[in-house]
C-alpha cells in the first residue's frame, strides 16, 4: 500500500507542481524544471499533506460514523436530550463532511491521488457484520455527500431520513455512476460495464419475444382493481403449479401458501418482520449476498450474523467455503454467548456468490440442525432455474418429502434471475405454515404488484413447454459459453475461481494481487477496476472473512464480456507494476 | 342499544332453547312449546349468560389490547425481561383470546346474538386518535382470530408478526369477504356490494380499451433491467410534464424531483420515514382517509394528531367540517403542550371523505401557517382529476407561484382513484426538495414498480389528447349522473349528506338512526349494513369526532348502485323498526 501510496504522491506532485513551487524557484528548461519540481514537491512534504488530509479525514469519519450509528438505531420517542444533541451532531457532521470533502476532492482532483472511493455492490451494496451498520463503518473509505446545498438542506431530513440519504447513496454510488455512464459499443465506448450486479442480460431476447406474444396482452377489469393482498388468485395458482413442477414438491403445493410482492428483498424484509422482532437475528453463511442487509436496516431491524466460511484449498474447488453443521452451531453457541436472540437461518441456494449448489444430505442436516434449535429456515432459491452445469442437480427445500419441521420453513424465489426479469419487482414466498402466510398479506399494501403485471407473469409461468424445451436450455447453453469465456482468461491468467455449476457469476481470487493481502488493499483494487470503468464486487461486501476475493458476473453479452476483460487484464497488470 | 340487545337475546333464546332446556320440562304442543321456552329461557337467565360472555369478552379484550400494544411498539433489543414476559402473555393471551372466540362464536351462532363486528374500511381500516392503536384498541368490539390452529401456530411469529398479523385481520375482515364473496346479478344476487372502498369503476371500458391499444406493448430491455430507483426516467420525464400541465404548475417541474413508487401509501410511509424520526407526529384534519395510519404503523412508527373538524351546520353544505388555521395553531398548540414533536401537516385535497377542495386563499393559508411553525407540508391530490362539478375549481399545490416554503411542500399523486387503476400500485412524490428527492430513492428497491407497467404508464399519461378530452369528461360525466342518482335518494329519504363535487363518495349523516347517537350505535348500524351484505365506512374509522357519519363510495356501476341502495333504504327501515 505504501509504495502505492507514494506513487500516488509523486505523480500529484507532478500535476500540481505549478501551485506549489514558490516563485523564486523557476526554471526554464522544461524536464529540469519537472525534474527539479519533483523533488521539491517531495522536499515541500506533500506526503505530510497527504497524511494530514487522511488524518483530518479520519477523524470527521469517526465523528461521522458515531453520529449515523446513533442515528441508525430506532431512537425512543421520549429521550429528548439524546435527540437533541443528536440533531445538533448531525448537522454540525454534515458541514464538516462537506468541508472534508470539499478539501479533499479538491486535494485529489489536483494532486491526483489514487484513493479508494466506497465500495459498492449494485444489486444492494450495504455491508454487515454481526452490527447494523451503515456503509463506511464497514471499511469504506470516505464518506460522499451530494455537494454542499445538500447538506445545507439537510435540516429538512428526519435524523432517519438522513441515514438513509447517506447509507443509499455510499451504497448506490457506483451504481448510479453506471447507469448515468454505460457502456455502449459506438455511443459511449468509454462507459462503465457493470460486472456486479446480478442480472442475467443473456435471454432477453428470448423473454422479450415471449412477453410480447398476443396472449400477454389480456387485460380484464380485475387487473386494475383491488385485489387479494397476498396475490392475484390466478397467480398464485399458477406459482403452486410452477413451484410444484420445478421444484419436484412430492404433493402439489397449496396456493394459499403462496404471497407474492414486488421482489424477493421485499419477500425477506416482511418475512424478517414477521418472524423477529426487532434486535432479533439470523444466521447466515458468508460469504453471501448483501441485499438482505439493506432490507434488515431498513424495515426489520433484524441483526444477521455471518457464518464465516473460508476456502481452506484456496486453489481447488473441493472443500472450499463448505457449510458444516458444526459450523452453524459455533455460531449459534457463540451467538447465545453473546445473548443474541437467534430467531432463524438464512440459506441461499445456489448460493451467491459462490454459485454451488447444497447436496441433498447437506441440506437435509441444515433443517434437522434448524429444528433442533427451534429456528426458521429461510430459504433464497432466486437461481434455481440457473444451474447451467449438466452434471449438478438442485435440491429444492420443497422438493423434501418430511421436511423436519414444515411450519417453520420458508422458501423465497422471484423471476429476476432466472428469467433476466429483475426489472419487473416480483418475488414470492412459499410457507408451509398459514399463520405466515396470513401474516405476510399485511405487506401487500405496500409491496404490491401492478395486476398487468401479475397477468404478464402468470402467462409466463404457465407455458411450461416454452420454458423447459426452449428458454431454459437456450439459457443454460448461453450460459455455461460465457462461463467458458471468462474462466478460460481467468485460468490463463492463473486466477483461482469457485464456482459450483451454477448462478450468473464465478467467486474469484485475487490474493497473489494484493500486498499485504488486507481489506484496504482489495478495496484500493476494486477502486482501480472502477477507474477503468468495470464494475465488480470486492469480497468484503459479501461479508467474506477473507480479503482478496471478488464477485465478477459472466451473464453478459459477448462484447461486454470481451471489453471488460481486457480492462480487468489490463488493471491487473498495472496493478502489479504498481506493487513492484 | 338495550332495546336492540334485548331484541336480540330474545331471539337468541328461540334459537338455543333446544340446548339450554332441561329435560324434564318438556312440552309437546309445537306453539305451546315454542312460548313456554321463550319465558323459560328468559327465565334462566339468557342475559346473564350473555352479560358474562360480554364481560369476559371484555376481560380479554383488555389483556389483549395491553399485550398488543406493547408488541407494536418497538422493543429495544436489550431488554429481554421485558421481551420474555411478552411472549408468555403472547401465548396466554392467544389462547385465551381463542377460547373466547370459540365460545363466543358458538354462543352467538345459537343464541342468534346481534354483535357488532369489528368496523372495517376496505382500503385500509386500522383506526387512529392520537396513539399508535391497534384496531380494536379504537372501538372495535371483538378481536376475531384465524381458528385455533392457527393460534397454536401463532409461537412461529414474532410478537410484532402477531400484532401484524391481528392488524391486518381485524382490518381487512370485510374486504376479504367481499373479496370471496362479490354480488353478481345472476351468479353471486345475494353477494357483497362494497361502497365502502374507494374505487372508480365507472371508466374501467375507457382505461381498459387505451390499455390493450397496439403502443402499449412495446417492451425494452430497460423494462427488464434494474433501473434507476427513483423511476425509470422516461416516466419520471412524463410524469414533470403531466403534472405540469393538470397541475397548472407555473413553471416546469424537473422530472429529478419526482420519485415513483408502488402506491401512494408507498409514498406516504416512506416520506414520513424521510422527514420524521419514529415518534415524531404529523397533523391532520379530520375526517379524514385512514389508509395512512396503517403505513404510520407498519413502518414510520410516527403518529397523525388529528385537528377534528366539525359539522356545524350538519343540514347544509355550508361551513361544515371546515379547516381554518385557528383550528390548525389551536392542535399545534395542545400537541406542543404534551411535548408531542410535529414536523409537518398533512392536507388530503380533494379532501377525503368530504369530497370538496380548498379554496386557493385557504390553501395559502394553511401554507403560510407551516412556513410560520416549521412544519412540512404533505399534500395528498390523489383526487385532483375527479372534480365532477364544473362549477368547483381545483388548486393543486404545483399551481403556486410564490410557494412559502417549497422545500418543504411536497405532493402525492397516483392513477389509483383519477383512472381508477388502483390495483396497477403507482404512486408519486413531486417534491421541490432535491435531498427528500435523494433520500426517496432509498425505497425504490422494495417499492419499486414493474418497468412493464412503468411504460405503460408512460404511454397513458403522455396522451393528453385522450385524457383532456375522452377520459375525463366521460369519467365526470359519469360520476356526476352517479353522483345524482345517490344524493336523489338520500334527499328524498331526507339524510343530510356533505360532498364539495369531487371525489368518489358523499359523507352521510344517519345520526337521525342512531338512539342515542353514540360510536357504539354507529357500529351497530354499520354491521347492520354489512349483514345486509353491504360495505359502507362508519365515520369513526375516519377519526371523525362525531357519530352518525359514513362514507358512501358512489362511482360504481347503476346495477350495483339500486341494489345496494335497496339494501341500505332496508336496513335503515328495519333498524328504524328496532329503534321504536
Amino acid at each position: 500500500m505504501s509504495e502505492n501510496r507514494n506513487e500516488g504522491s509523486s505523480q500529484a506532485a507532478k500535476a500540481n507542481s505549478d501551485t506549489q513551487t514558490p516563485s523564486h524557484f523557476k526554471v526554464t528548461h522544461p524536464r529540469l524544471r519537472d525534474q527539479l519540481k519533483k523533488k521539491s514537491s517531495k522536499k515541500k512534504g506533500f506526503k505530510f499533506v497527504q497524511e494530514k488530509m487522511l488524518k483530518f479525514q479520519h477523524v470527521i469519519r469517526n465523528q461521522f460514523l458515531q453520529q449515523i450509528s446513533q442515528q441508525m438505531q430506532c431512537v425512543p420517542p421520549g429521550d429528548q436530550q439524546c435527540t437533541q444533541t443528536s440533531r445538533k451532531r448531525k448537522k454540525m457532521g454534515y458541514l464538516l463532511s462537506q468541508m472534508v470533502n470539499f478539501l479533499w476532492s479538491n486535494t485529489v482532483k489536483k494532486l491526483k491521488f489514487k484513493v479508494p472511493l466506497p465500495c459498492l455492490d449494485s444489486r444492494c451494496g450495504i455491508k454487515v457484520g454481526h452490527q447494523t451498520l451503515s456503509p463506511w463503518q464497514t471499511g469504506q473509505s470516505r464518506p460522499s455527500l451530494g455537494g454542499f446545498e445538500a447538506a445545507l438542506a439537510s435540516c429538512t431530513l428526519s435524523k432517519r431520513g438522513a441515514g438513509i440519504y447517506e447509507s443509499y447513496h455510499l451504497s448506490f454510488q457506483s451504481y448510479e455512476a453506471y447507469q448515468a455512464d454505460k457502456y455502449h459499443k459506438d455511443k459511449n465506448p468509454s462507459g462503465y460495464i457493470n460486472l456486479s450486479t446480478s442480472e442475467n442480460k443473456l435471454c432477453l431476447d428470448l423473454i422479450t419475444a415471449r412477453l410480447t406474444q398476443s396472449d400477454m396482452n389480456l387485460l380484464d377489469e380485475a387487473q386494475l382493481q383491488y385485489s387479494d393482498w397476498k396475490g392475484q388468485p390466478f397467480l398464485r395458482e399458477e406459482l403452486a403449479s410452477f413451484l410444484t413442477h420445478y421444484c419436484k414438491a412430492p404433493t402439489p403445493l397449496d396456493p394459499e401458501n403462496v404471497v407474492v410482492l414486488n421482489g424477493c428483498s421485499s419477500v425477506f424484509a416482511s418475512l424478517a418482520m414477521v418472524l423477529c422482532d426487532p434486535g432479533d437475528a439470523l444466521l447466515i453463511p458468508t460469504p453471501c449476498y448483501n441485499g438482505f442487509v439493506f432490507s434488515s436496516h431498513l424495515y426489520s431491524k433484524i441483526e444477521l450474523i455471518p457464518v464465516h466460511l473460508e476456502s481452506q484449498v484456496p486453489r481447488s474447488n473441493l472443500d472450499s467455503f463448505q457449510l458444516t453443521v458444526d459450523k452453524l452451531k459455533l455460531a449459534l453457541t457463540q451467538a447465545k454467548k453473546k445473548a443474541k436472540k437467534v430467531k432463524g437461518l438464512v440459506l441461499i441456494n445456489p448460493q451467491n456468490p459462490l454459485g454451488d449448489v447444497y447436496t441433498q444430505s447437506s441440506l437435509q442436516e441444515y433443517l434437522v440442525f434448524a429444528k433442533t434449535h427451534k429456528l426458521h429456515v429461510i430459504m433464497d432459491e432466486i437461481y434455481m432455474l440457473s444451474v447451467f452445469e449438466p452434471s449438478v442437480t438442485f435440491h429444492s427445500v420443497l422438493s423434501i418429502k418430511d421436511l423436519p419441521d414444515p411450519n417453520m420453513t420458508h422458501m423465497i424465489w422471484g423471476t429476476s434471475k432466472d428469467f433476466g426479469m429483475s426489472g419487473i419487482r416480483f418475488g414470492v414466498l412459499y410457507t408451509h405454515n398459514k399463520e405466515v402466510a396470513s401474516a405476510m398479506k399485511a405487506f401487500g399494501y405496500h409491496h404490491g404488484v401492478s395486476g398487468i403485471t401479475q397477468y404478464k407473469l402468470c402467462r409466463l409461468l404457465q407455458d411450461k413447454e416454452w420454458i423447459s424445451k426452449v428458454y431454459l436450455p437456450k439459457n443454460h447453453s448461453r450460459l455455461q459459453k460465457a462461463y467458458s469465456y471468462i474462466t478460460k482468461i481467468l485460468k490463463d491468467l492463473k486466477i483461482p475461481f469457485y464456482n459450483g455449476g451454477s448462478g450468473l457469476f464465478v467467486w474469484i481470487n485475487l490474493k497473489a494481487y494484493l500486498s499485504p493481502c488486507t481489506f484496504d488493499q482489495e478495496q484500493i483494487l476494486h477502486q482501480r477496476f472502477r477507474d477503468k470503468k468495470l464494475l465488480l464486487s470486492s469480497g468484503k461486501s459479501y461479508m467474506c472473512i477473507e480479503p482478496g476475493w471478488f464477485r465478477l458476473v459472466f451473464a453478459e453479452t459477448h462484447l461486454h464480456l470481451q471489453v471488460a476483460m481486457d480492462r480487468f487484464c489490463h488493471v491487473l497488470a498495472e496493478h502489479k507494476k504498481h506493487e513492484k
